[in-house]
């Protein structure tokens, strides 16, 4: 038995009992799946450290995989701040260092239902980045030990992505060295902070800053919004849950609105401005490290949040469809599993590449911000920072806008009991679709790495030497190598592929806003004019990242054959579905022909083939363990539907039914119509 | 003042008050708002009395537009239940006939917020239509008293769309002249059935009948589950609720297991073959009428659940996005609508024209059956039949997914803000969403239309004619007509283009299937190993039966310029906009060149600013009331920011924190951590 079976036993709970049509899948695999989790993890030491982690957690954590299924918002609210002080004590208890390996995945260890998420992920870096030292001695005990808690209130309820449009103002009263906060209208309100419903007794305030009359920008403040004593507000407070979304029942996002409230002085971060007694105001020092600061959140979201939803539904949708039986596929024979339908490949093992391609791309991002942040921490060059703060936009809309359908592709897969909650489906989906928004509005940011691209062309036009990412932009036309049987799936041929209609498409959009400007219209008219295609662009230009980070990252495991050539084929597939996706993008200018479509298209069909016969080892590598998926028809051991009884008779709708019922159609029955 | 907005003035709630920003967009409207209310209700009269019915309702029905989104299901389901009743009784009381044209409305001013949808909608009108003359006077006044409530169950945890495969199994006992029903395993129990989980009595139940040793394949049964006096479960019946589905909250999706339970001989709805009391089984008349009703409830739950959902979900995000503003569009000036934006154009304008496309196509869809009905009626001539279900049956697939992606572009669309439970959105996205399953998966249904098209295709080959919609396959090849920016918007023109590609989509997947019989593969496995492009062919008949009956339609208004004018940009958008959205298979063969494709991309985005301007009206003419839309971002005064706060401060969340919170939170610090 393998170390990977041993574990798998130690861990799932139903696994004496594997549904055969299951176990058959995992015998054909012709890979070591527990190597292939390895690479996942990037190394065997960090598998070993995260399954301690899951290990040591779901002995008091994870009791019920449903549970959460069936509470209400404030059910889910109070579990998260359960989980989060159970954490803290645990890994105090376990010596566990907050900076240490094993706090990496404690997220991923409950699922992400952590209390507090912006005290805890934007509060007080935001204090140790903006504050100077005094403030960040003051304020980061208090809210280390929950004696406060904080939330991050920048969005304001008519204000999103344009922070210079915020309306809130802070202006200073010199005579008692006060701020006073105000929001003039409803839609300067702050809308959406999280843990700002409930939890938060202070909140670092964004607001136009007004000294000596003057206006000097946005800045940030920190206020207390809620008694310490009895949690309510305080005067000039008005506070509150904005209600139910999408999805995220267990954040309390919030809405604020300040009336003439006044803070201390002090209370202005001030690592990177001041405010003299006297109202002097002064810039002091660089903000660039904000940048790499909100780089790195975007960096982090997607890994932790965005991309694990697209592994999991993979998982959940993969395991069901080898599974679920449908149809006659043979006459006569037994009905076949619906992985076997060429169709259901066709829906998702393009998101399992998708999955493949989004994870090494994030881990390729992941290195580079490193060494840009030791670029800059050692020889303060902050050089490499708008590089890499235009492929995080761009690549934060690409993933998530890949993330986003995959699941939901996933979801629709699995029919009718892919629409059960039970199935764990509905929530990765509604979670994710969240992702197109936070952390910068996909369109807006497609259209900031367009900027940059544009800058990087026309510093390459007159010559100057271009950042690694876009260097291509400085060569001269590529000319089509001939697409055939042999090369379709050369990883060479596809990457050239990608470059050339990246590469097409910028020129493309940069003429199009020149000959405009050139005409007479307004520059910003012609951008707007343009800005359709300038999306387009910019997607050209990460659908070509992606698919040369995956290359560059299949490069790396040649020492290890088996794995090599089940990722190979995964990456073959990504590359030939964007195309087969994008076909006019490349037939356009005939760098693609006709015959060499079909021939993409032929390979195409033979890889969805080729990859179903690995596909439930390709989504078991990812490792995640069935507390992790919550899902009834997704578990390690295919066991789908006694599951979905099991869970179903646990549902709270269940119990109450009975005489109720006839009760109250009765009464319907005989009150007069306008009782009712 | 107009009719229109005398009608306005009284329907809707906070008229007085206008955003400035959503009235500018309705002055500059250059079309009778009204014409085209009442070209899409289909005249004049019935939009008098469909407003004559949300008037009446809404007195008594409506009261807070968003008290739904505060409900829990048991609520929601509690409340649907009222509304069926009131209705019934309001409708006695008005004197509107079950059958009447009132009745058509009432859906729709209820929001679907119906109750016994499946005991109503399908439990009747199946006994009805299956059940002997005696069975109906039987079953039919218990159910419209509702001293019975019933359910169908049909699907299986295990079995969806393919019947044959159900495993309940009705085995008739001659020597009780009853039926014995099982379900031997737990992937054979009913599954989904609506009004099972709490409310049916009775459900028709579909089994396998045996009798003298013999299977005759599915036969339906009605089986009382429930007792008439309490309400509880019978001997040998388990049943209760699936739980939380992605929405449809308010129905009861049920789950049903039957051991051994009897029912008398005469439980079996015999209208199309009966048991006699030996146990002979014999067929009688024909049951193709059933497949009528099956392309009736397709068709009808289409137009009054699905497209609505599209209308709704634009006419919020147009509204919104006129009023919401960001970023500097001209530096220096106001921040701008977002509609302004070329990429937020180009994001809801194609949902808008695919809404009034799939209005058409629906409307068109319900006179072709009609007539059919007729034809079988007076003539009893089925000739039609399989027509009529080929083309529900593909129709249904591509109207319903094309109305998922756009509700859900439209949602995203809106931000934050729709991602907001009280935007409307959410709820609109997700219960459309279960469209793609619900009534036919909708890959089954592309590859049952696909089947149709190459039936077609041979029959052309040896000479036969061919029905109306698919008499293109024996036209010989269409020759290109020259794209030019005189032709571009040609109606002519765009329709050969999509007739093109669809016919050679299906003869390119015909000869893809036949080449590889001819090699020896077997029929199933070349049917399977084409399904992938069996579907694309079958997706490309439907677009250009949708472009076709669009362009249709638009003739039909030539009598009414002003309208006909804008609708044509609608049609000529939502033309343009499929074949960008798929240029590949356009260029592929020439039939579109580069230049011609340039051609179509201007004046696409020529098209969307013109349709900006009137994009407002656009939605207005929908007419649906703020009680039908309940969004706080999407009313027809544009108060979206003051009502957002005005029913996010009625959230149930909202009163219960103060010190609960900090008491709840103290608790857990001074737990040990296994308490937790």
């Amino acid at each position: 038995m393998s170390w990977w079976n041993v574990y798998r036993t130690n861990v799932n709970m139903a696994f004496k009992d594997i549904n055969p049509d299951i176990d058959t899948e995992r015998k054909g695999c012709n890979f070591d799946v527990e190597k292939l989790t390895h690479v996942l993890d990037g190394g065997a030491d960090n598998t070993h450290i995260r399954r301690k982690v899951e290990g040591v957690l779901k002995q008091d954590l994870l009791t019920n995989l449903e549970e959460l299924y069936f509470m209400n918002r404030e059910e889910r609210y109070l579990r998260t701040i359960r989980n989060v002080v159970y954490i803290k004590k645990k890994m105090e208890e376990m010596n566990w260092a907050e900076d240490g390996p094993e706090s990496e995945y404690v997220f991923r260890a409950v699922k992400g239902e952590f209390g507090f998420p912006l005290h805890n992920g934007v509060f007080i870096p935001c204090i140790n980045a903006l504050g100077t030292d005094a403030q960040i001695a003051k304020w980061i005990p208090l809210s280390k030990s929950y004696q406060i808690i904080g939330s991050y209130a920048q969005t304001e309820m008519g204000h999103g992505t344009y922070l210079r449009g915020l309306e809130t103002t802070a202006v200073y009263d010199a005579s008692t060295q006060e701020f006073v906060i105000n929001m003039p209208t409803v839609s300067a309100m702050k809308w959406w902070p999280g843990d700002m419903g409930r939890s938060a007794t202070h909140a670092v305030v964004f607001a136009q800053l007004y000294t000596q009359g003057k206006c000097h920008g946005m800045h940030p403040f920190i206020v207390q919004i809620r008694s310490l004593e009895d949690h309510s507000p305080l005067p000039g407070v008005m506070v509150g849950d904005i209600g139910p979304k999408m999805a995220f029942e267990q954040v309390d996002n919030g809405y604020l609105m300040l009336s003439d409230v006044r803070i201390p002085k002090e209370n202005m971060l001030s690592r990177y401005s001041k405010v003299s007694d006297d109202g002097m105001y002064r810039k002091r020092g660089s903000e660039r490290m904000n940048y790499f600061t909100m780089v790195m959140v975007r960096v982090n979201v997607v890994a932790t949040e965005v991309i694990p939803s697209l592994l999991k539904a993979c998982t959940i949708a993969i395991r069901y469809s080898v599974i679920r039986r449908q149809s006659e596929l043979k006459p006569g024979e037994k009905e076949a599993k619906i992985l076997d339908y060429q169709t259901q490949q066709k829906k998702l093992l393009p998101q399992l590449a998708t999955g493949y391609a989004a994870h090494f791309l994030s881990v390729g991002l992941k290195t580079f911000a490193n060494q840009v942040y030791m670029q800059i921490k050692t020889k303060g060059d902050f050089s490499s920072l708008p590089e890499l703060h235009a492929l995080t936009t761009g690549l934060k809309a690409f993933i998530t806008d890949s993330c986003i359908a995959g699941v939901e592709e996933c979801r629709k897969a699995c029919g009718g009991h892919g629409y059960s909650v039970l199935s764990g489906l509905p929530s990765l989906s509604t979670r994710t679709s969240a992702s197109c928004t936070y952390e910068g509005e996909n369109t807006v940011m497609f259209l900031q790495t367009a900027r940059f691209l544009f800058k990087c062309l026309a510093a390459a036009q007159s010559g100057q030497s271009l950042p690694p990412s876009v260097a291509y932009l400085s060569e001269s036309d590529i000319k089509s190598r001939t697409v055939s049987k042999k090369n379709v799936l050369n990883p060479d041929t596809y990457v050239e592929t990608y470059r050339h209609r990246a590469c097409r498409l910028i020129k493309e959009a940069a003429s199009m806003l020149q000959s405009q400007i050139q005409s007479g219209v307004e520059q910003y008219v012609a951008w707007n004019n343009s800005s359709v295609k300038l999306v387009q662009a910019a997607e050209g230009h990460c659908y070509y990242i992606t698919v040369k980070t995956f290359v560059e990252a299949l490069e790396q495991l040649r020492h290890e054959p088996e794995i090599h050539r089940i990722v190979k084929q995964l990456c073959d597939l990504y590359a030939l579905h964007g195309i087969l996706s994008h076909t006019g993008d490349f037939l356009y200018d005939g760098f693609v022909t006709k015959e060499q479509m079909d021939q993409i298209n032929q390979s195409y069909l033979e890889l969805l083939a080729l990859l179903r016969k690995e596909a439930v080892p390709l989504v078991d590598a990812f490792d995640y363990a069935d507390e992790q998926l919550a899902s009834a028809i997704g578990c390690y051991d295919g066991q789908a539907y006694s599951r979905l009884l099991e869970w179903a008779k646990k549902s709270p709708d269940n119990p109450k039914v009975k005489e109720t019922f006839k009760q109250y159609l009765n009464s319907l029955f005989v009150s007069p119509v306008s009782k009712l």
